[in-house]
């Protein structure tokens, strides 16, 4: 949430020379975005963001990030658009970083989404998985399954310190979900991140979706379980069945759940719980005080967690 | 240099039902101004930046602030308008901070100026000066040579740990002023912080003053010597005299300067690199490292600060 590497109006310059955009008439840093810089630009054709990656995106990755982005704005879906240089690159450099420069998409993300969002962001999920399906670049999930064990040994020791009990509650999920883990379940594209900050609205409907850089390939209905945790759980932590229904239902419209994925939900949805549990817990543990970002509470997730290790079938999420 | 208090897009609706700025399109943290939060906010009527005023600026000042704001435009100032709220107020409050929503300007701040920017930026100091000459409510300096002794003795015990000779430079340069320090000069509202980054520019022509949250009545030549320190010297420290020549010939064009206020340009501009010094360094001793602001070295002060103690003249600015 903050601007780590800077560009002055002079170094900008120097960058857009490389692209057909017009001049510039506004730049400003935003708070946005995890640990990349980003800026608000607008030219004489439109506006934009401009993003500089930083150490948790690795250049290696831009182009299935960015090809994806092409991939999906041409089916149709409100996304970010790579902005082609002169020169037909999808990414530059500027400052010692990888840059990118992608479309601005109006729209307001929601805090505290009501059931129809949910609905409405089920049905943009559903779009998504069916427009990523032709993407012929392929990235594995680093923050899937097999992530997952290195991460809770390096929080191990000190898990407890943040909350009494913490340590025991991962390794008995971690066993736990290794032995139930589903395979073989439709995969493909999935965002593995659709939180409501990444999702913009415009007078009730979607108006696009963004921050793709979790992106990668794993099981549709991972994503779906991803969803489950991060839009239908209420402040004082408690599962809202409504908005679950609202969005596994809005889902369902586009595309169909099979009876494997139905059985599969209660694990994945402790798998993603797990997932944010732990990278909020190691960065939580390893936390630099003279960083620009403030770390998330891991606890939140700590009780989603224990919830879905407490269900039995898909019934208990509203399906 | 960053968003301290979080506006959720819940909190905004209700905030901007008190504004007749049609529905919001887009809503953005930005990574700007000293120690406020600030948000870039499109809706159907423009574009306009939403600002809390977190500690440093104090809810009593804000009517001096935006009502100076209001003057100036009305006068053909290019600075943020304050947006009436449909009761006629020109603040509000939001998530328990005072909170005023300002049009936004178009144009980019330099890092680098060069020598027709800065006539172009004195031009416009000049404008500023003529623009508020009559407004009624006043502001004393608060970091005017009467808030520099308090700043300096609680530096004191550790300045040297920041440069070898800094305590002694900070107190010789004290004494010394105290003793010359120019009263009666022509006086008015000035600015007070007019460095690059407080204007903005599009094709080489400015569009822009912001920031006024150091505003203050004192001597019109103290402004003009607070930009010679910001917008004169080059990255290695040296004084640029065809910029100042530059900055002071523009100013002058619109309102010339006394005897008195020439006589006086060498101290008024030891005295503002001295008060840069001093609030440099008192943040830079004091700063708190989860803090989401980096500090700005206080050694580029302390070197301007010594150069104009060795200016016999004000010729040697480029008058």
């Amino acid at each position: 949430m903050a601007v780590y590497t800077e560009v002055s109006f002079e170094d900008l310059e120097v960058f857009l020379a490389g692209y057909d955009l017009g001049a510039p008439l506004s730049f400003k840093g935003i708070a946005e975005g995890v640990e990349n810089s980003n800026y608000y630009l607008q030219t004489e054709r439109g506006s934009f963001i401009l993003t500089l990656y930083e150490k948790r995106v690795h250049a290696d990755d831009l182009p299935f990030f960015l090809g994806l982005l092409e991939h999906l704005a041409a089916r149709g879906i409100a996304c970010p658009l790579p902005v082609r240089s002169r020169a037909g690159a999808q990414s530059a450099h500027l400052n010692g970083r990888p840059a990118a420069l992608l479309t601005f998409l109006n729209g307001l993300s929601l805090r505290r989404p009501e059931t129809a969002h949910c609905a409405a962001a089920g049905a943009a999920l559903a779009a998504l998985h069916a427009a990523g399906r032709d993407f012929t670049i392929a990235r594995p999930n680093a923050l899937g399954i097999a992530g997952w064990s290195p991460l809770a040994t390096q929080c191990a020791p000190r898990a407890d310190t943040v909350q009494d009990g913490l340590a025991a509650l991962i390794k008995t999920s971690l066993a736990d979900l290794a032995a139930r883990w589903p395979r073989d379940l439709p995969a493909g594209v999935i965002h593995a991140d659709l939180f409501p900050d990444n999702v913009l609205f415009m007078n009730g409907a979607v108006s696009g979706l963004i921050d793709f850089y979790f992106a990668c390939n794993d099981s549709y209905a991972y994503d779906l379980a991803v969803m489950l945790n991060a839009w239908c759980f209420e402040g004082d932590g408690a599962y809202n069945i409504t908005k679950g229904k609202s969005l596994i239902s809005a889902y369902r419209k586009q595309r169909d759940l099979s009876a494997a994925e139905i059985d599969a939900l209660p694990a994945l949805a402790a798998g993603a719980a797990l997932r944010f549990l732990l990278t909020r817990l190691y960065d939580w543990l390893n936390h630099d005080p003279t960083a620009l970002v403030r770390p998330k509470d891991p606890r939140d997730f700590a009780k989603r967690l224990r919830f879905h290790r407490t269900v039995r079938s898909a019934s208990e999420y509203g399906l």
